[in-house]
């Protein structure tokens, strides 16, 4: 057994780590910039690096105890070809070292380091499945693709509803307003807009169709209902392919649980613990109960 | 008036070109790569010259008289901004330059020079309105926040299909499985597949979708249904804005057309004639009637 414990949420947003004791006891944190294998490996390597010194800088750890330090990490994009093997490849001056995606630990710290399921609803949606030693995800294969029931997804069709209204394919709603008075009402400047935007851009007009659709703006309505019926198709699914418990997570979750059939609410359980949890039972942590 | 008239439809898949004398009679055709301003204004140049030396090449015109032949032509991405000032600031060795968008190029050619509307289907879907001294278009904003109903978009609902019949959120259909068979049946194939895909090999879909939604396929007819409610409402639109009259284009037009409703299809008249046909109207052709 390890006498530390050090749990690394390595994402597109930010890099966060956590280091325990044996007893799960918190004795330093850290945070890097954003890292995802799509950045490279380099990348990745650096801000662990970093999250992991200020998280043991913090915690007053001598360099001699660096040694007894057990690591997990997730990281964003493991997935890719080759992008597993080049990280383990890499040297850390930790005793154990184990690397999970983003999706594993989150999954992981929402069941405490149980079987179960997260359905993560964010700038993205994706689920991951851990059931009798197998783990899979379920979409999350990127945008525009995919990536149903999402804020990214919520957004394009907002965009796309706005652009019709503009050329009279459709009624103008207080929601088409909003979007189109972001472009001062003209066409050519959404049009600029989208040639750049990212699935993080069209997710930032997520929480504006939320409060439409609240407010009962017709088309947000159809557009949020639309989502939500992906979402329940989501955690049908998670349990059909045999998931014993399912959560919730993403920035998008809270706002969208209202819009999901109460039968579908009442199969969800809360999740224990964020992805840095996750990460801390990935290097082998458990909690003495 | 001119001598000679030269046409020109410059696109994303190649330039043509087409020279004709004052009674109409073609003496001449030239073709080069595809232009569009994106590409920049350079590379627009140097098709509009290749293929138009082609054509006076073709016609036996000696140089002397190039200084009577009048030039109009259409270029894709001419309405980007700062595009159509660039153009008309080069030297052309003609009596006459005169530019316009691709649709309306299409739009003159498919009415012989009257008013009226088209709407092009092909990878993407963009309709383009001549009346009463004013021109405008509708849709074609770019992928994927528009083009709805073209080759593109059925392309991506087919792959959004694919996917989620792969991971076990809908029911696979022959469609979807034909769809698989191209990535081997793996999920991160697809996904490698989509991080280079280009509205083109989304729309390189479009013809299987169509003959399964011919063939019966459950999901394949929701997508072509849906792209034709879309392609409904564009037309719809046409007229509430005013045009006389409308006709399709573009490679997905014919097959799409038996899916339309029947009283729709009755308010369509067939085009008379091609984008460079729309061209040599633009330069100033007039047939003697």
């Amino acid at each position: 057994m390890a006498r530390y414990y050090l749990g690394f949420d390595v994402g597109g947003s930010k890099t966060r780590a956590r280091l325990i004791d044996a007893g799960g006891t918190v004795i330093g944190t850290g945070e890097a910039g954003p890292g995802n294998t799509r950045m490279g490996i380099d990348r990745v390597k650096q801000v662990l690096l970093e999250a992991g010194r200020h998280s043991i800088t913090a915690a007053g750890i001598s360099d001699s105890e660096i040694g007894e330090i057990a690591m997990g990490a997730g990281i964003a994009g493991l997935s890719r070809e080759g992008a597993r093997n080049a990280l383990e490849n890499e040297d850390f001056p930790y005793a154990a070292t184990i690397f999970a995606t983003d999706g594993m630990i989150a999954n992981l710290g929402a069941h405490g380091g149980q079987d179960g399921a997260i359905l993560i609803i964010g700038t993205g949606s994706s689920a991951h499945v851990l059931h009798e030693g197998k783990s899979f995800t379920i979409g999350g294969y990127g945008f525009p693709i995919s990536d149903e029931g999402s804020g990214a997804a919520l957004g394009l069709s907002a965009m796309r509803h706005a652009l019709r209204a503009l050329d009279g394919r459709t009624k103008p709603t207080p929601l088409s307003s909003a979007i189109t008075a972001r472009f001062s009402h003209e066409t050519p400047r959404a049009i600029a807009w989208m040639d750049e935007a990212r699935p993080a851009d069209y997710a930032s007009f997520a929480p504006l169709v939320m409060d439409f659709a609240e407010a009962d703006d017709e088309i947000a309505r159809s557009i949020v209902e639309d989502a939500a019926r992906h979402i329940e198709r989501f955690i049908e699914t998670i349990f059909e392919r045999g998931a014993p418990r399912c959560a919730l997570a993403g920035g998008l979750a809270p706002r969208m649980e209202p819009w999901l059939k109460a039968r579908t609410v009442a199969r969800l359980v809360p999740a224990q613990g964020d992805p840095v949890d996750g990460a801390l039972y990935l290097a082998g942590y458990r909690p003495q109960r």
